[in-house]
């Protein structure tokens, strides 16, 4: 790192109404901070954009406190340490945490938990698959399908956002664990991906036709299990079709984030009394202790071809307005990452 | 019995759009018939009605298939066995399971286990507290509150309907269990009933006031359990409330039974998301084999004092129709309770 390298960074400028645009955002150039005593300096590799960013940029009550105006937007990441006087982070290794939409980070050690910063090791997956599989949105769909979805060999999972990142591994999950998966995703590209490529038994294009009838056709004995990313419609559809004593696993509502009108609750609740069902709302941050295990079991898979992965790469980090917009049309094509340095440094 | 006695009868006329009225029932008479070979004849006492009575008027699939047309309604009830050739039923006792809306009822061997019919012991309770406490409404209480529900002590549980027949026995159990409990009614009568008499630590009466701050005064660590009877405005509002992993126990939405228009869906829901919590539905007759332990458990309390019961008892098959409705404006209080024949009979 040379003196005169500078950090570029990108700040939550507004509260957006609906979907952010381009005057939600402040973008920011400071000088490049040094690594504070006990701390790291990390230099972003890669960004993971999320559906569930658009939420910490709302004022108000949730999970997590809000990104405040005027401070660099939350994001996880995966950076290389270029700078460390903290035993567990040598210099030249790579770590994993929220590193922010900016170039360079640095934490000292209060900061380095408060990020969730840990190093990872490439030999278990690509920089890009520590922002997938083995990151936040891996260890989403298996624990949130596995601990909350509870499906049993021979149930029926559906999925939905069936081809991005939570959903694609929350399918391959369940195909190994014994399950008839069916996913939905727009676009005949995603399903034929996800039905070819990554194994599932079947996926309705919710672009193209009729996610009742689609549902109807392929799960003839009611839905075991749902995995739910997108609430709306979609939710109300699969609740008209449960199984007895289904599992609906609320990870997200994408179709009602950049709403400006309330959010639209599932009209066909009470098939929950009908169906003895239940509906259960799940975050990744309460299962950290046992994110080892599962990033285990998740490589080994991996490692013997029995996941997939694919991620969508934007690359510049002066692209992280519009790409982070590509989710909510459904414009990515699998787990979307901002590059911010090449992925080969 | 005379043999000139009659039968009157309350059959489905047609499927009624919004709230009942006079030209959906039939009302036919008929000669009381005879006890089959094996079987017994029964005369009602007492009928229960309840909200799920308007779901079994409804076409379409449900937990239940719905009453066909021109059929006898369904009702729970109690009833004497005039004459019997069961040995499981001696003439002169009384006995409770699906009777209909009706004075006389025959079943042979079959019929009696489709009707659910099991001899009651009045040592236990009274006529009326076997169509309430020990009945439905306090199984349906007891399993939805303590399997579903799971409260521990010093949770906060809320429970809407309060006065009502489930509500009631949900309350006054939480309290037993150790929990704080909070009731939602309409009108001052019935939440001073459920404070002073029910001992529920605070009754937030619906028809006076705004819910939301009444929730935020009674409840200031949010919601452990709701147990949930109306459905609607009420359920988003305790959403809003919860505490981390509650549980929200379906149980009804009476809210939304008379709806012309599609159910209202809980626009809060993703409130499940951030507080990892659940929404989980219950039927009553799931839970059958484990009846006989409810109730020596309900019955002891009723005994030592801890349980009480309150039963709004309408007299005469005839006022059946209009009786029914007063579920639907909540102008019962307590149990609703059709008297069929004098209950000292």
């Amino acid at each position: 790192m040379t003196t005169a390298a500078m950090n570029h960074q990108f700040r939550l400028a507004r509260r957006p109404i609906g979907l952010p645009n381009a005057d939600d955002w402040q973008r920011t150039t400071e000088p490049v901070p040094a690594a504070p005593e006990g701390g790291v300096l990390v230099q972003t590799l890669a960004l993971s954009l999320d559906p569930a960013m658009r939420g910490w940029m709302n004022e108000g009550k949730s999970y997590i406190p809000p990104v405040g105006i005027g401070e660099v937007m939350r994001a996880g990441g995966v950076g290389r340490v270029l700078a460390s006087s903290h035993p567990k982070f040598a210099q030249g290794s790579l770590v994993s945490g929220v590193l922010g939409v900016q170039e360079y980070a640095a934490f000292d050690a209060a900061g380095i938990k408060r990020a969730g910063l840990v190093p990872i090791d490439t030999r278990l997956g690509t920089v890009t698959q520590w922002l997938n599989v083995l990151g936040m949105p891996g260890m989403t769909a298996y624990f949130g399908l596995l601990d909350v979805g509870m499906p049993q060999p021979g149930h029926t999972v559906v999925v939905s956002g069936a081809a991005g990142a939570v959903g694609q591994t929350v399918g391959q999950l369940a195909k190994i664990k014994g399950c008839r998966v069916v996913g939905i995703a727009g676009g005949t590209a995603k399903c034929d991906w996800v039905m070819n490529e990554l194994g599932f038994d079947a996926c309705i294009d919710y672009k193209a036709g009729n996610v009742r009838a689609g549902l109807k056709q392929h799960c003839p004995n009611g839905v075991d299990v749902y995995f739910d990313n997108v609430g709306g419609d979609i939710l109300d559809e699969v609740l008209a079709r449960l199984a007895m004593n289904a599992r609906i696993v609320i990870c997200g509502a994408i179709s009602q984030y950049n709403n400006t009108t309330p959010i639209q609750g599932p009209k066909n609740y009470l098939s929950l009394l009908v169906h003895r069902a239940r509906m259960q709302g799940m975050v990744v941050f309460d299962y950290a202790s046992r994110f080892p295990q599962a990033v285990a079991e998740l490589s080994g898979y991996l490692k013997d071809g029995r996941l997939k992965s694919r991620e969508d790469v934007v690359q510049g980090i002066d692209n992280f307005p519009d790409a982070l917009n590509r989710l909510f049309s459904g414009a990515n094509f699998g787990k979307l990452v901002l590059g911010v340095a090449p992925l080969d440094a």
